[in-house]
């Protein structure tokens, strides 16, 4: 059978023309039904509703996110209960389907480790290709109309739980995802462009010095999740000069 | 005057619905002429045909790209010609004209610099917004079909001139972008995942140590260079466990 991994970016609004054309031609996606996301499943139905594609939703198992000790093990346990769940559901439906990621599937995503997992396993065997979507650090610097990095200069996207890594290495412009809330203790002069649901109607959007605008950036945090039921945000960080 | 700076990754098939819905209600687009990418001009063209908007093109000045010793004056200097080049347009057009954006206007792009800096001269008000497109990082990971990164870790971007400055500083996965030819040397062991013109019909991919890959890139970039008339490449690096 095909497994199609397609970026969505933050939905509809975001599916890109062959992204479209490949969703036309699966026999059905298949998606995470988390308890904290019934939100971002909606957004999910609303894409597979626009091209005709019918939605499986698969149970997603419990991940521990509090930051445990062993963090590559507490992921690995929490891929191979997916990977048990999304071939059941492959085994059973056959045909073509697609996976649809939020943002790209390059970028802080786990179901192309997933798919491949799968492949390998070889209970159901699967062929599987990748369209990209536009990811949420993209939209961060639309939105704020910013490039995410100076003249000429690199810019460095790392996990939240990384922040402080990079910036003891002396990184200039960093991009932060997969919040919590980061650590901005230290950073109080640096400048911040920060986003939460970018792209979406429960959007939140705060720049100016850190030391500034952390208080806004908490209120903005707390109204996108009241609003959304959930929450994702992402940060650029610069140094300041 | 209104000015829209759309992202469209490699072209038509990268377009994303909100660009398309974007490219419908301008007036025109304006892109640069250049000697040496008469098929990047084609393919925007094709993009502007496909939503019906008129494309209005424009001499683009010289850029020495013989790595000055001043980088950023002269990419100030180049920027400072093209911005009295579109200035002039707007003026003459006004209206709402859209910007088409290789990739994202977010990653390695003047177009956003440009507008701000006509923006401020006060010639042409203008006022501007942007939206998001497929850059190449990504669509070098969906052709290959990798995550850009391990599992919760940084990946670092970088222009191909700071390769080395990247390497030296202990990044493990690297972007690197704006060829010319990056020099690979000293990084025989490490992984890489290549591609040229990625996302077009002259799309060459090549993946491997880059010990044994490189003559195989060399060749490839060629051919890229030969069958389109031009050449965009990118490529991640990954340092050995």
């Amino acid at each position: 059978m095909r497994v199609r991994i397609l970026g969505i970016g933050m939905g509809p609004r975001h599916v890109t023309q062959e992204v479209a054309d490949a969703l036309r031609g699966c026999d059905y996606a298949v998606a995470a039904r988390k308890h904290d996301d019934d939100g971002l499943l909606a957004l999910r139905q609303t894409v597979c509703d626009t091209y005709g594609v019918p939605l499986v939703t698969v149970p997603d198992p419990e991940r521990d996110r509090d930051d445990p000790a062993d963090y590559p093990a507490a992921v690995a346990a929490w891929h191979e209960a997916r990977v048990a769940a999304y071939e059941r559901v492959l085994g059973a439906c056959g045909g073509t389907a697609a996976f649809l990621v939020w943002g790209d599937p390059a970028l802080y995503d786990s179901t192309l480790r997933i798919v491949e997992r799968i492949a390998a396993r070889g209970v159901v065997p699967v062929e599987h290709d990748v369209l990209p979507g536009v990811s949420a650090p993209q939209l961060l610097a639309a939105r704020h109309r910013i490039v995410l990095h100076e003249v000429g200069r690199p810019v460095h996207v790392t996990p939240a739980r990384r922040l402080r890594e990079a910036v003891d290495a002396g990184q200039d412009n960093i991009v932060v995802m997969l919040g919590g809330k980061p650590a901005f203790e230290g950073l109080e002069h640096w400048s911040v462009w920060w986003g939460a649901n970018v792209g979406t109607d429960t959007e939140e959007l705060v720049a100016g010095r850190v030391g500034d605008v952390l208080p806004g950036i908490d209120a903005a945090r707390t109204r996108a999740k009241d609003r959304a039921g959930w929450v994702m945000d992402v940060a650029l960080l610069r140094r300041p000069v």
